[in-house]
């Protein structure tokens, strides 16, 4: 099925807003076997709304536009749309009940163009708007108008917290029930760190060549400190050979995988320390709380993430966590012996069971020949001992930061499925 | 002038790359005093680009691409567009050592389809790539071809860290050599925090209406806990007016602004610390973490920021604060005391000039009837004394993280500029 996406609205052309509907609803799409073939942005303008759809719909089985559905003097998708259609819009009763119905529930009159979005064009098929006033519309397109064959024209609304539930409860139902043929998909997303895009395919790839002559489709999606893994197939034997993959890897990758679907490594990292009923505390220097604000935007973290230290200066880590001076004058603060001397001390003060220390040369500026911008040092103390990693992040700061405590949480995550052994 | 924007890669319609281009490519352009018409994403095809380029090239004076200069098999953008103007591809020596040279540098072997990166359509001009082996291309296409009037055709390589550098180096002072009837534009960008965006408005735009007689264009961008202020204006008196507008919201905003065009409000902050030789600590609870690495991303931060306590557990506020626990028994980890009493201890025992302290409720659990979730007391401790803010920020977990994060560093802010007095 061909399937083109139209973001219409001024601020995208402008670049005030960043358009995150063409990607979600590729993923969406993608999770029902559906692939975009073109997406493009236009302005509020009727004009060019008219010529950008009447194109599309010349190509297209499926035109989905989003935005100008709203009230105000700039939402003219719908009318430029039933214009180009030709068809007449009419005022629907239901869509007006539930605009006043809106408005009441929230003591509010109604305001005087609210009426406006309970105008459908004629044989258009409302899609209710269960967190705003704006109902979707959908309307199929005859054969012979735009192209040979029928297609079908989706409008949803531009606030992304009402198309989003509107594409997932009402649009997919709807999608189901016109295209009888829509591809019957199953897709499974593994997640992994600490290896690269090229060693996963070349490890996997060779085990699942049976399945894929079978139809299986394999995707890699290498990001900064990830490569995410996506095993699809379409038809009534998907679950079954999606299924015998997603064993394959597993085997194969063993720990490595963290997650499927939308897991994040922080989140494992605070599971597994809840099952495992242990504590957690970390002493920072160069990530400086980004490790720690990771672990916290884990709704409950509070059950195993018990404090940190952001220890910039020398004098704090010699203060808070007991680093003796004679380490950092004689190893620096970037160091073996002092990122063990952060993680004990931090496990010790903190009386937890786990402590995570990090201490490199973020940069831009610091590095010397012999520890170069981009050299960290991290370490894990817990209670049989203390390891420490020696990594090198040669990037911009942020970055840095990223793959440095991406580094930490995986140190800890495989300590704690014991796959490492902790020397002391 | 009619620019059109073609992002080529299958990964944008697959949903598996965010487009950053297309915002990014806005906002540069719009700082010229330019805007886009129409943005369209499509696969890396040969035959998709071509259709693609050949429609926009019948529409605009300028279409930029990005993506597909690389030498993977997946690289069409060259090969295609040469075939659609029909060019031949000429090797250009100049590139061809250019790219011997980036890998010499970095003593690897040439790969071997690194070359067709040096083909170049006969006749078009090399954007030299400074961060990569891709260079860019500028094709002139004569009146006649796709319209009535030439157009230009230029295309950016796909990596934003090598087209980011190339657009703003190469690109612009080469449009300008084209385009010699280029809009002459001054652009002042303002940034605010802790005021709404009608207050803004509200505040501002009566004073300035004389000035938007006389050409000056006002745009109001509101994110999560910021205003952008954007005055503009086109023509030869652009500096002359933009100016004035810039100082009348100056003397309207005040110390609202805390900068202006890309800076950030963590680097203000740590500016105004080391232009008064003052040095910080923090102390966080709800936040986690997020303060230090805010303030942790400015580069030289190190010379103020000394170090932080992730005080998550009460324990840890207890014992590195040395927070009271009868403070902690009686009002609670959440409240005013405690907030009190953290940046308090922060201040003493880190021997810093300020110290700022976060406590409160990040959701999605832990609210009170007294004590909702959103509840935060945010407390500065100076050399005079210590200020406690309590704020309401009803957000889901990391939006709560930023806004209260914006909330403390413009405490600080503000306390700095002396605008704020310090009581004890």
């Amino acid at each position: 099925m061909q399937i083109e996406i139209i973001n219409t609205g001024t601020e995208l052309l402008l670049g005030r807003t960043l358009n995150t509907h063409h990607q979600w609803l590729a993923l969406q799409l993608g999770d029902l076997g559906l692939r975009i073939q073109r997406q493009t942005s236009i302005s509020d303008t009727a004009s060019e709304i008219i010529s950008a759809v009447s194109e599309s719909l010349g190509r297209a089985d499926l035109v989905i536009t989003t935005g100008g559905l709203g009230p105000t003097s700039d939402d003219n998708t719908r009318s430029a749309l039933a214009e180009l259609l030709g068809l007449r819009l009419v005022q629907d009763s239901a869509v007006m009940d539930r605009i006043n119905g809106f408005f009441a529930l929230r003591n509010k009159s109604v305001p005087p163009h609210a009426s406006i979005q309970a105008m459908v064009p004629e044989g258009g098929t409302v899609i209710p708007n269960d967190h705003g006033t704006a109902p979707g519309l959908a309307i199929e397109v005859p054969a012979g108008k735009f192209r040979l064959t029928r297609s079908h024209l989706v409008m949803l609304p531009g606030p992304p917290r009402e198309l989003r539930p509107m594409f997932i409860n009402q649009f997919i139902p709807w999608l189901r029930s016109q295209f009888l043929e829509l591809p019957k998909l199953d897709v499974r997303t593994l997640r992994t760190t600490g290896l690269g895009e090229s060693w996963v395919e070349e490890t996997i790839a060779p085990q699942l060549s049976g399945l894929v002559t079978e139809g299986l489709e394999i995707g890699y999606c290498a990001k900064i400190g990830e490569v995410e893994i996506r095993l699809a197939m379409v038809g009534e034997r998907g679950a079954e050979i999606a299924g015998q993959a997603e064993k394959i890897v597993r085997r194969l990758l063993k720990n490595h995988i963290f997650g499927s679907h939308t897991d994040t490594l922080e989140r494992a990292v605070v599971e597994l320390l809840k099952s495992r009923n242990k504590t957690l505390a970390v002493a920072e220097s160069c990530t400086g709380g980004f490790l720690g604000h990771r672990l916290t935007n884990v709704p409950g973290a509070s059950q195993v993430f018990m404090n940190g230290y952001l220890t910039y200066s020398n004098g704090a880590k010699e203060r808070d966590l007991g680093v003796p001076s004679k380490i950092l004058e004689e190893h620096g603060a970037v160091s073996e012996a002092t990122a063990r001397a952060m993680a004990e001390g931090c496990r010790d003060i903190s009386k937890v069971d786990y402590s995570l220390s990090v201490t490199g040369i973020a940069g831009p500026t610091g590095g010397t020949d012999q520890k170069p911008v981009g050299t960290v040092f991290i370490g894990l103390a817990g209670p049989d001992g203390c390891v420490v990693e020696k990594n090198f992040n040669p990037y911009d700061r942020e970055t840095f930061k990223f793959v440095t405590s991406q580094q930490a949480l995986n140190l800890l995550r495989k300590t704690l499925l014991e796959v490492r052994m902790i020397s002391g």
